[in-house]
């Protein structure tokens, strides 16, 4: 369906039974074997030429996305999503390419060495928010899993198959002109759950990366879990924003600003929306709310990515009002003519909050946000020590340094509950840096020692540790022999890290 | 008991009630909160201060583990064991002191930077087979939890209770001595499953470490994966070792002599002993079972540390026995005066093993192993792919370049099935190496990118990933801040590795 216009796209797409995705494990494992030793080259070499056939159908990819999603072309798919996905996979061909992810280690006291390899074959399940960054074909997961040289399963996700096929079909000749295996790359698409579960603790499957609602992700997690498979989450997160007095003195409408447009942008389907804020209950935190639900009401609603999203938010809204949070704008939905619901505004006391943490952290997956009024600083911290893992946490605080004690109270709370910690900034952004984690805490994620975005960073999770003990010098993959393996490859050796050779 | 006399030691011992349990996570996340910004060195002051203190209780510690689990006090106890212990928490204070496990990543380009820190309260399970190096209150799981910044819950083996109870001492004195918080380091004994299962998924505790049989360990695995808490489990191996016709034509009696050491010493009872060798089917492979089996009856079989070890080991020679293994020595109970079995040696063709390659692979944990007598180098490679995850595995060849071949088709099959891969050289010592991986696929371990055993490496087990967007300067933790941290401390800046300050 086109949501834009709740118009059924003439297009018909397979189901995947599973005499389909076994034939794909199949290939997946025999390929995997195959690919073992090849060197980070080949997989930089294909990533690159992907890159190449990708950039070159931008114009297909963004009208069948655009058709899908109902995200706007510009400014968002054909100006921000699409050449962020091109850069991924560069960046990730860049890592295969100088084996930066690898952690090679080198100990010449006791001949033992060490490094990271490929997991093995990898299924990767992309989210409805992200036809191209986080596509299981062609997102961070499948540049990250490539660029350990695994090859993928990717499962196209119902609400965007056009999208997905156009880069099924660029993958299919970066394959072909990079002279890589057929099964590097494949695609099902949709399967029954059970079958879902049955991929993801297949004995042919190493591991998986999902990126998507908390529910279907637990499931997925389980069935994982049990048969010993790692499984990367990226679950729900409402990713709190404190914003503190001195702020709002200062600069309420430009922060009223600030927040609205972060909050609605792309009609709030981001993982890191600010989906719940807190201030100080006090006249300018008042005054906050009501200068932020004039922006809401005042501002279009953007169009959201199918009926199901926009039916989840409602009775995400449902929630949170039967909990005691008061409407300050919007609760409905908003045009008959294409999916969309009013921007929403809720509100609610902190000791209200305090009261049912858990309901009052219900992820409203949308175009809204839930305004928390705090009694005080200490009610505050308070709040932040009641957190669930999140993605994100933010502190905004004024530059002369009125904010500073209650910044000093909160960071120690917010911060071991959210992998990204953010001063004066929305979380919406997730830049692809080394540095970055979009990651965090149960049930934000699975673990928090991994990030999903961020080129070396998120590339381990699809790798195992292989070390080599006694090995024969002339069998040590060529990276860990003595001679130094090229310019820009680090290696840990004895302790210190180095490109040069073993002396 | 005494398993050299089989007689009772007279001294008590507490149960844990979760009461007290519940106490101990009180503690433990109260504390977690108040170091959580500690310098490393104050973790490094205090594992340095209790490598002293247990040194200076050697003598106690020696005889209490002798006496607790008859392992051999030299060689093993007082000049292998104890040693390595005290010097694995000396590297742990090295690495908490340098930041070498954070992983320490600035960007400058878009203002992110990241490292790990600590994940909060770890709960420690420690083995029966090393009451020293593996105890859950001084052993590898312990140093990595504490060089983290972590408070630590340790679970006191009942195999071992006054050596544990003796580290205790020597801990709580050098938490004093370093002025320390009591709650880092707790110890609870004995609790009934249900509470295990409940402390591992218990909110207050962020990971766990486990060490020891498979059957629990799972338990305590489903436990924590469904409360989204990290657990890491060390269980069964079988540690195959492949021996190729060249090594068997130019040194026979040699290599039974360095396997059969191998495999009896400290009774077997090694995560990483030889409990599986795969050899050919010719007239080299007879003779090697008949010297390795005249050298096993011949020995002293060593008294096991438990009734439950010996128990264990009979029941599982019966099963590798009854699914068609051929008894060539040992296979009952040996002394009545101590707990022992005879050395025990099975052989089995490589097309009986293929036919039932679970039941095969039965982990007989003791001074025992199988042997397979495979038909061809293409039998020996199916024998490979049919092997589960184990800690490691093991291919000897001869110098002169006849196995080679053999080598090369059985290296990739052993590869990915195995953390440590070693030639020539049997798998039984673990380095205390930052190379080192004691850790494997599933069901060796629940995670094949993750290592027990090795400084800094094991480190990032019990850590999480804190990413700081935007933070203002002053806000960093000390050592992501522009100025150089510190001689020795490495940071990833910019994708270069440097000591510098940031240019």
């Amino acid at each position: 369906m086109n949501p834009s216009t709740r118009e059924e796209i003439p297009r018909e797409f397979p189901l995947s039974p599973w005499e389909e995705i076994d034939q794909a494990l199949d290939a997946a494992a025999a390929v995997s074997r195959t690919m073992r030793n090849w060197p980070g080259s080949r997989f930089a070499d294909f990533l690159d030429a992907y890159a190449s056939e990708i950039e070159a159908r931008t114009d297909a990819l963004v009208a069948a996305a655009h058709e899908e999603t109902a995200l706007p072309t510009s400014p968002r798919l054909a100006d921000v999503e699409l050449p962020r996905t091109i850069n991924q996979l560069k960046l990730a061909a860049v890592a295969a390419r100088n084996e930066s992810w690898r952690e090679i280690t080198i100990d010449t006291a006791t001949g033992i060495r060490s490094m990271k390899g490929p997991i093995g074959p990898v299924v990767v399940f992309g989210p409805n928010n992200f036809p191209f960054a986080f596509n299981g074909i062609a997102g961070g997961d499948f540049a990250a899993a490539i660029a350990a040289g695994n090859p993928v399963i990717a499962k196209g996700h119902s609400c965007h198959p056009e999208t997905t096929r156009i880069f099924a079909e660029a993958a299919v000749a970066a394959v072909k002109s990079t002279d890589m295996p057929a099964a590097l790359v494949q695609l099902i698409y949709r399967t029954s759950h059970e079958d879902g579960y049955r991929l993801v603790s297949d004995p042919r499957i190493a591991a998986c990366g999902y990126t998507g609602a908390r529910e279907t992700g637990l499931k997925l997690k389980s069935a994982a879990d049990a048969a010993g498979k790692p499984i990367y989450l990226e679950l729900s997160s409402i990713n709190p924003v404190f914003i503190l007095d001195g702020v709002l003195n200062d600069r309420l409408e430009a922060m009223a600003d600030e927040f609205a447009g972060s909050c609605l942008m792309g009609a709030g389907q981001f993982c890191t929306n600010p989906g719940m804020v807190v201030i100080s209950d006090n006249e300018a935190g008042q005054k906050f709310v009501k200068s932020v639900g004039e922006r809401f009401a005042a501002a279009v609603p953007g169009t959201m990515l199918s009926e199901g999203v926009c039916r989840s938010f409602g009775e995400s809204v449902q929630i949170l009002e039967k909990a005691g949070a008061k409407l300050v704008t919007g609760g409905q939905q908003s045009d008959d003519e294409r999916v969309c619901y009013a921007n929403t505004l809720l509100s609610t006391s902190g000791a209200a909050f305090l009261d049912q943490p858990e309901v009052f952290q219900t992820e409203a997956f949308g175009n809204g946000s839930l305004f928390v009024l705090a009694e005080s600083a200490e009610q505050m911290v308070e709040i932040a020590e009641s957190l669930e893992g999140n993605l994100t946490g933010c502190i905004y605080s004024d530059e002369n340094g009125d904010d500073d004690a209650t910044y000093e109270q909160l960071e120690p709370a917010l911060r071991t509950r959210v992998g990204r910690l953010l001063n004066d900034k929305m979380p919406t952004g997730v830049a692809v840096s080394p540095s970055m984690n979009h990651g965090g805490p149960f049930p934000a994620t699975g673990h928090p020692g991994f990030t999903a975005v961020g080129i070396p960073a998120s590339i381990p999770r699809f790798a195992a540790l292989y070390c080599y003990d006694n090995v024969r010098a002339g069998r040590l993959p060529r990276i860990l022999q003595d001679a130094s393996p090229g310019a820009g490859i680090w290696r840990s050796i004895d302790g210190n890290w180095s490109t040069d050779a073993v002396k």
